[in-house]
């Protein structure tokens, strides 16, 4: 029987996950473990600037690749990314957050060691972690390897983070590597799916008008293909939420646009919710994304999909997986579509014509419209640019990466690092306003150092312009220190092969874009825009926050 | 009576606590507060880049200042600055953090809103904060006053984080601002003082060897002074940890050096355990002040003063101010001292004498000491930075920040804003290595913003040195991206004033300290040094690590 370290195994499970890099940070409590990295012949370390910053690059790499690891130091370094691996809790990317912690030893006898708060409990980070992670586990040398796939093993399954705590003699502890393979978790009941389809097909059987409403979470549990092979059947109306873009293909026949309940355009709104039935697969309704849940679809018309559960007309059938459930509905569906009304074309979303001189948010996302190519990846930061990008229409095998649950600024520069980590060959676009990329502007050199050649879009509107529009539009709160932007990647990189321009007129930007097309180098473009100037979604989202929020 | 609303009672809480600043991110959650603190005649509102600066930055301001107060939204937020929080909480900082959370009636009805988990749990980031702080509340329209009142007057009472949860709603609602000032916790007690002088004296009236070791503890309760009038009465070997040098003056006579056990030179060993007696003053032993806990200080030769109690030769006496122990202390010191021996002035520490061409650690910290001037403020890093600085004799009135026993690294540079924020007067002057400073690079912008003209030597040894002491001295988890250090003031600020150089020669270096004499902008300075080149206390320290963490 062969033996390793349980590093080497946690490593070795990671692989079978298809994990191919570890995220994170160097610290006292890791170098050990950090040797079985290198040491690793299929799993890379990208060291990132900062713990938050590599939480934020691991999400990015999760979203896109399927599962993600991070690893950190005991308190500092853990504390620092947690806001990160909250964001991939509430949002559902399996992050495996693995911690670095001090000797058993010296844990169990209470030592005042650095990175501890001195008072001799060395839980109160695992307890935090808790609240965020769909498990967790304090590895010892005789649990290790069962504690290591259960983590795991559920992070996947729920598609969210699993902590694990690993003290330097612990992760040095040869162990023997058990014969069996982890055991995938079986949540299936064909019963469950039968009486679900019955219950589905009495809805859709004398239903006229039916349309698709699709979110982020058929895209987490990667149901691009079955929702692609349904709307082949019939182009029935479909839209996907602002979180959920890009699972449908926003080409193929039916595509209405993006749905925002009240936030919407009438077209797209009438579409989703004016129906006989509207299925619902992966739909998680979030405040922004909802104009402050004014969304019109009560459940007695609704077949909603969920992760682990269905419901019909409020009906509800578990344990269901989505996939298992739109595997049942196939059948159904092909058996009645021909009755449904077609997607009304002209009632597709357009983003407005424009001839602005300056570049206003119209005539930027008009520009951004034409410059996307199929495969593109595009990273929106929360603000201006998530709700902007509401109104795209994605070409073919583009994703959208935003994060407007969670809604943490300055996500999407990190994630951007951690995307093009894992697709290096995909062309990865980021649209960041100058308050959020404030945030987390480090990786910029860490892009540089990996030879990544990201387009960075760095929309220059004099600070934080969605909390202007949410309340005080002139006050000094909502400013922030005016950066040289373009200067930021020179002074990033002492091998500095980024290219830097800043523009403010219209012909400016479509003059760099197409130059962008011509060469692939990292490039930042500051986008010089009017600080009140606002998408059209926002401007109708703000409008309702603000009445929550009390004015 | 006069009627203002819960935010207006809140800072004006603060206000009367001392605190003339508060440091934050503007989120909307928080944004209506921030109108009070805008409208508020003598709070001002410092934004920082990002959440974890900010909590950096009170917490340095805390240092200087007394107590702190910073500004987070929910979630997202205040999970961002928590690892700050843990710091102040591990390091004894009372820093007043106030949440702007979603509305009440969201929580109550459990809310999809964005920044929550979307699980309609609203405590989670609550129950996160309880373990890293010493009071915290969830404020409501009928609780406000009361718990305002308590969580300050407890977090000012043990100098540590308190925590307050501020609705929208509940910060906008009008109260009775109440007659009476809440009453500050008195922990008095006049017999346990008399017990503690009667054993105090037992042990000190026949000893001859007399020592006195002053640490962090002993300078956030602000005894300073205190201190000062004990050793003008004898001149007995004093000396402090590293984590509370500039407790002590370091020029008044009997000052010894900086004690880290086995870490320390001979001499200071010697002097502080080789005694009858050794007075212990709001010290605490952690494993990276002590080269791994070798101190030999046995309880029954201790008097031992911590904040709320005292022990004398194991006994121990509560409750009991440090203050109120040290007091008690004085006439027992000044009948019995004139037996005890001075210290020997022979053996006080200095920083070797080099001639190093390139600039050595040695070159580097006698070129630091004699640049120092009476009243400096000193941040240096964790690392080599903080280490090194253990070496230095500091001036009268001069202050060391360190956080050796949180060991957040990249926490000094927002700090370094904090404090200048605390004493815009004081010439601040920041150690800090390349590793550590690109983690929170960003407040650069901050104190060019704000005016700010602090003195920063940034150690460029090419990653993560102190690390590579402990561990993996070439493994490339230790490197870095590589930036243009020089260029950062310049990328940070359009209207930059700041001045910058790049020394890696002894002469290059002392010359530009000559010149800083002469003009006060804000400055970087980069230190060219070697990756490998150590501080002979980190040297001694990280061997001991590089043990405890099994190699």
């Amino acid at each position: 029987m062969k033996t390793l370290n349980v590093g080497d195994y946690l490593l070795h499970r990671l692989q079978q996950a298809g994990i191919r890099h570890l995220f994170g940070v160097p610290g006292d409590y890791n170098l050990q473990f950090l040797d079985s990295v290198i040491a690793h012949p299929e799993i890379a370390w990208v060291g990132c600037a900062n713990e938050l910053n590599a939480a934020y690059a691991a999400d990015g790499y999760g979203r896109c690749h399927g599962a993600a690891a991070l690893l950190t130091t005991f308190g500092v370094g853990e504390l620092s990314a947690i806001n990160g691996i909250a964001g991939s809790y509430a949002e559902y990317v399996p992050v495996i957050h693995i911690v670095g912690a001090p000797a058993s030893r010296a844990q169990q006898q209470g030592d005042c060691v650095h990175h501890s708060l001195g008072d001799g409990d060395f839980h109160h980070f695992l307890r935090m972690a808790q609240e965020v992670s769909t498990a967790s586990a304090v590895l010892t040398a005789e649990n290790a390897v069962e504690e290591i796939d259960r983590v795991i093993a559920e992070a996947l399954h729920k598609h969210r983070p699993g902590y694990l705590l690993l003290a330097v003699d612990v992760a040095a502890t040869e162990i023997r590597m058990p014969d069996a393979q982890p055991a995938a978790p079986v949540h299936q009941d064909t019963a469950v799916a039968t009486a679900f389809a019955a219950a589905a097909e009495r809805l859709l059987a004398p239903a006229q008008r039916v349309a698709l409403l699709a979110d982020f979470l058929a895209s987490r549990w990667q149901l691009q293909s079955p929702l692609f092979a349904l709307r082949q059947l019939r182009a029935i109306p479909a839209a996907t939420l602002l979180m959920g873009k890009g699972v449908l293909d926003e080409q193929q026949a039916g595509y209405v646009g993006t749905y925002a309940a009240e936030g919407s355009s009438d077209q797209v709104r009438r579409a989703i919710e004016e129906t006989d039935v509207t299925l619902c697969v992966g739909v998680r309704f979030t405040d922004t994304l909802t104009a402050g849940f004014t969304q019109q679809l009560p459940a007695e018309r609704v077949i909603d999909l969920q992760p682990f559960h269905a419901t019909v007309g409020g009906e509800c059938f578990a344990p269901l997986s989505m996939a298992q459930a739109l595997a049942a509905l196939l059948p159904v569906y092909q058996r009645h579509c021909a009755h449904w009304a077609l997607a009304d074309t002209a009632s597709c979303e357009e983003i407005e014509q424009n001839d602005d001189a300056v570049i206003s948010q119209r005539a930027f996302w008009q520009a951004m419209q034409r410059f996307l190519q199929p495969g593109d990846i595009i990273l929106a930061d929360q603000g201006t640019a998530a709700f902007g990008a509401a109104a795209l229409r994605l070409p073919p095998g583009a994703q959208l990466l935003v994060q407007p649950l969670w809604g943490s600024i300055g996500y999407t520069l990190p994630a951007t690092f951690g995307a093009q980590t894992a697709q290096p060959d995909q062309r990865v676009i980021l649209i960041i306003g100058d308050g959020s990329a404030q945030l987390t502007i480090q990786e910029l050199g860490s892009m540089q150092r990996d030879g990544q050649q990201p387009i960075i879009f760095l929309i220059n509107n004099d600070g934080y312009t969605v909390e202007r529009a949410i309340h005080g539009a002139e006050q000094r709160y909502n400013d922030i220190a005016q950066w040289n932007w373009t200067a930021l990647p020179h002074a990033m990189s002492v091998q500095c092969a980024a290219q830097s321009w800043r523009v403010s007129e219209t012909v400016q930007l479509t003059a760099v874009m197409e130059q962008l097309m011509l060469n692939r180098r990292l490039t930042l473009v500051e986008v010089v825009m009017e600080k009140q100037d606002l998408p059209p979604l926002l401007r109708k989202v703000t409008a309702a926050l603000h009445q929550r929020n009390g004015g």
